[in-house]
């Protein structure tokens, strides 16, 4: 009934879907099987797309060829650069999506491929020949061969959903679990954990008086996630601030009883940076309240997400609670809030290319590693996607680094340290967030997705023309100079202070508080000139040539951790005849068989001591 | 948590979303509960509104004030006026929808009226008190109070999915089944039963070749079914016509052996009229080809639906069968098809406002009263609707005769006589089918929803424009005379016999060769008064004149029915004190208790000879 394909994804969430489209746009012939047709790119909790370190790795998927970026660019409904008082390492898009046209437009783009075969149905089994992946078994029972397999089940397998004191399978609110797949990996050997999270309830947004809460209004001047020419905003939804207080904490804390989660019910374990309300009022207590963001589910719907109230009270404990928000009062809510327990599996079973160490050609990707949010879960789908098909094609492995993006912190972070807790990508995970910036993502990655067959001519054009226009601004700004007459007068207008001597524009750029607008102010000549380039190249250009000794220092670092890093270990390597190597260490090295020492330095129970005795080991 | 509501309607398929609509529009204060809030208004089956008597239905809905024909004018992708060959009552309007939009449509008419609120949760039961019912239960446990509740649960209650000899519980592909509702049900009293339905698979359209099928364009100047100022399609898709052969047949014969119909797994009773290809070629063995109607999802996907083999045959068997289809030789399937078993309540058990006999304030509509088909539902889901409200507010129930609708004939049919199998609405199932015609339905029913507060002013300024517009027509048709000198030859050129003496064109109208087009050639002064008139106004027109004797004759017969019909019989009556009747007769009348002679008359099993009897000992 169907052709043997190059790969199966099975899951159509943020994984899968980027799994599919790179692999078939790289030319592999794909299936993508799923559950229900109906429900491909849901989101399954706020409709939202980036924020701080995630709108980076929406960047970076878009630099390689993924898709995340144009979509969310075409169903958002705000956009904020979050931090930009910060440094540019910062800076995070982040945009409000409707959630309806994400769905749809996905849908669209992988209908679109013409590479992309779609099934509907339940995926209960996968069929393993000689430790190698062959193909899935359906519920009904059918065979579907392939030479690689991407999992991407998210939080379905054997999904138990709470509320208070109820719970009942389910992978999502309102549709079924996945049995199968968790009991027949644990039989081949895989380590399985439970793990869990929790949404907000939704509320009609008819319901709420929002005089009595902040707006936000998004950027003025709205980016956007994609290199490609997609769109920019040009009318937007606002979202609104409002605070929990001392008599929402009350009424939340009289229901901590029914609390599946203070009851020990839930055993999985929860994301600590993306806390429920009752954890947070638990946990800090002398905090007197949290902050709430109403956001808009959609350009036309009424429908209210209530980020910041995450919670599995018992549903009446959710609407008497909420209604003592100022603002609240007379909500009605449309869906309860609740958590999901769900299995996953532990990631240091995986290799750098989500592949399974077990089974071959069999990957992993999403929430089924143990992360948390689309955006972790599209660039481990993206990467994923990318090696089934280099399999599927006996081509080399793609990787990143941790120098080289956030999807290379991710996913090396996953592997070697593995996870206790729901992961999700923050910044300071990264050694180097002053390369791994949202501006650059173009020029770290975009050369590597052409290179694979992913990313379009459209990118290696605009690319081209931004290095080309930010060199033109760089050398412009480095010949360019003025004098103390000319200058000095405006600069004691900003409050700063003169100069002796003729500077370049490049100099005075490395003052804090001047930027690109700033020196145009000082400069007709200058002003004329950088009329003409792009907002995005202005920007990046300035973030050049602002930051150079931060980026400089940083490339050292680089290339001294990458002669370590690249050091390679032997696979068969005996760790347990190194007499000097801390117990600990040999365990968790024999266990986790790093192919690096960068790698190994990285394993958690692995000291800088121990790394140095196996470098001298390995004949350094 | 909840406010007492005017109405609860349980789930939003097409039968819910009407219902919710029409009393929230009427000013009850309504909550809409389905399980799930991403799947309001889904069409199950085939994408499309309409077809024969199903589109008058739609254009009945409309009239009244209902949203079904404004929301499928808007979402639709094609328009065809079925049997324009054939006399005016036959026309019938059909659409083909995008699926997703017109699911969208719904969401936003029910978010946009004020009275309308929203809870995802499955219902699992009534709250009853004293015969009345008075809330719902949902999963959760809460009550959740009303005056009134609309059942409208359609395939979900302990639905069962069939493919092959694999079957599992679901209420929809994807979805999960209802249960509780029908054992409480049963437990008060109710008869329940058990019918099936079917589903033919989607393939992927990129996979067909349509030079070997037969192209169905949409009509060149396509109407429409709201009587609102609704747009006109402007661009079309097409549909494609194939057939199925004998080596089709014969996989398909094949296969039955693992048919869940055929090997009695089956229990529930399946649409007659809308047979399954299995039953199809089963039953017309020597038919040697069935036609399929390939049709798109909508105006982006590649998905398309194919109509016409609907099944539950093995997977595999469904597509070895369909690959065997000129232009399905490459067919791709994305989901396969599949029966549904479901609980239905006999419609006997209601009234003629849809509530039931058993439980005050209880209403029943759409596919849990067996019927099958969008259109019946959401025409069941209006009138149970309304008549919500009106209990909810003590005011007088509303009917519709069967000489006043369609609908009038659905439900007098439905709670009369009760169905066997799923009930499909035939314009065969009318007696006055000249009075119950798609041009009319405003003319009928428009006043009635303006007196229910139902339809808008907008629908009155229509209507009264449509009416003033006919009678001028018509008044112009008797007025207007040609003299044979004037037409004759060109009467000859039609092929037509010549007139002897001045003839009003009211005359020429009633020629069945002459159509008001045919007038405007025969008469220029005819030709420049009617080039004003909007194309509705001249249809209607033309109909009312040139079927005038029809029409009169189907009115004698309602004038006469009439009498009989209304003819009231107290409820208490007692047939068991005429030795008369038929002993059938005796049991029948006692247990659905009719409170007209009219009601009396159609129930199955009560003869002429019986009603003679009954009208005579009621003193007529
Ligand atoms: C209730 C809830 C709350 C959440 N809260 C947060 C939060 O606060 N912060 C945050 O960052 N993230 C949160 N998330 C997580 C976020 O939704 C996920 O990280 C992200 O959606 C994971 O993407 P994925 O592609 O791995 O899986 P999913 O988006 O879950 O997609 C899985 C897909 O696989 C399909 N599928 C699963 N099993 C099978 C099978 N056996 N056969 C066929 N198809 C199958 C499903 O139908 C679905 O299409 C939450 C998720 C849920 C459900
Ligand atoms: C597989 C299949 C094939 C079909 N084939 C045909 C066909 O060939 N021809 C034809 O004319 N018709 C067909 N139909 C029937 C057509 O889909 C229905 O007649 C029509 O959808 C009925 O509308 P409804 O409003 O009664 O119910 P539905 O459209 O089924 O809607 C029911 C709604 O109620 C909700 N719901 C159910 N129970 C609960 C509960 N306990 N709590 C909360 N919410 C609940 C559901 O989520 C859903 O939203 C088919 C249906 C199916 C499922």
């Amino acid at each position: 009934m169907f052709p043997k394909y190059d790969v199966i994804v099975v899951g159509a969430g943020h994984a899968g879907c980027e799994a599919a489209s790179a692999a078939a746009t790289m030319g592999s012939k794909v299936l993508l099987a799923t559950m229900n047709m109906q429900t491909i790119a849901q989101m399954s909790c706020n409709p939202a797309m980036g924020g701080v370190a995630k709108g980076q790795i929406v960047r970076e998927i878009d630099a390689l060829g993924g898709q995340s970026g144009i979509i969310s660019d075409r169903s958002m409904i705000q956009f904020r650069m979050l931090n930009r008082s910060k440094g540019p390492a910062m800076w995070s898009p982040r945009c409000q999506s409707d959630r309806m046209l994400f769905a749809q437009l996905w849908r669209q783009t992988l209908e679109d491929n013409p590479n992309v075969d779609f099934w509907q149905e339940t995926i209960t089994g996968l069929k393993i020949e000689g430790g190698t992946v062959t193909g899935v078994v359906t519920s009904l029972g059918i065979t579907i061969e392939a030479k690689t397999v991407v999992l991407t089940n998210g939080t379905f397998l054997n999904g138990i959903i709470h509320i208070g004191e109820k719970n009942f399978g389910g992978g999502r609110a309102g549709e079924r679990a996945a049995k199968g797949i968790t009991e027949q990996l644990v039989k081949l050997g895989f380590e399985a954990g439970r793990m869990k999270t929790g949404t907000p309830p939704r509320l009609d947004g008819r319901s709420l008086n929002y005089a009595l809460m902040e707006e936000q209004l998004g950027d003025e001047h709205p980016a956007k996630f994609s290199y490609t020419n997609t769109p920019h905003l040009t009318k937007q939804r606002s979202c609104w601030i409002t605070y929990t207080n001392e008599s929402v904490h009350e009424i939340l804390r009289a229901g901590f009883e029914k609390s599946p989660m203070f009851t020990g019910r839930i055993q999985g374990i929860g994301p600590r940076y993306c806390p429920s309300v009752e954890d947070k009022i638990n946990r800090f207590a002398d905090k007197d309240r949290h902050q709430i963001f109403v956001e808009p589910e959609g350009w036309d719907t009424v429908e209210v997400y209530v980020n910041g109230f995450s919670t599995s009270l018992p549903e009446d404990v959710q609407y008497q609670a909420l209604r003592k928000i100022p603002g609240f009062e007379n909500a009605k809510m449309f869906r309860p809030g609740y958590a999901i327990e769900y299995d996953y599996f532990p990631p240091t079973q995986l290799t750098s290319t989500l592949e399974t160490s077990l089974v071959k050609n069999l990957f992993f990707a999403g929430q089924i590693n143990g992360t948390t949010g689309y955006e972790e879960a599209a660039g481990q789908g993206l990467i994923a996607g990318i090696n089934a098909h280099q399999n599927a094609h006996e081509k080399s492995p793609f990787t990143l680094q941790r120098s080289e993006a956030y999807i290379g912190v991710l996913i090396d972070d996953l592997i070697n340290k593995g996870t206790e807790e729901p992961y999700r990508m923050f910044t300071s995970r990264a050694e180097y967030r002053t390369l791994l910036r949202q501006d650059n993502a173009d020029i770290r990655l975009t050369p590597k997705g052409l290179e694979l067959g992913l990313a379009s001519e459209e990118r290696r054009k605009n690319l081209e023309e931004k290095t080309a226009a930010t060199t033109k601004i760089v050398t412009m700004l480095q010949k360019e100079k003025v004098a103390p007459e000319q200058v000095n007068s405006r600069l004691e207008q900003f409050g700063l202070s003169q100069i002796r001597e003729k500077t370049s524009l490049e100099q005075l750029l490395k003052r804090p508080q001047l930027g690109i607008e700033e020196l145009a102010k000082l400069d007709e000549n200058f002003a004329s000139f950088i009329s003409g380039f792009s907002d995005e190249s202005r920007e990046h250009a300035e973030i050049e040539v602002k930051y150079a000794s931060y980026i400089e220092k940083e490339k050292l670092m680089v290339g001294k951790m990458k002669r370590m890093e690249d050091h390679a270990i032997p696979e068969a390597f005996n760790y347990h005849q190194i007499p000097a190597l801390s117990i600990e260490a040999k365990q968790k090295l024999s266990k986790l068989k790093p192919s690096t020492i960068g790698q190994a330095s990285r394993i958690s129970g692995v000291s800088p001591a121990d790394i140095s005795v196996l470098i001298i080991h390995l004949g350094r």
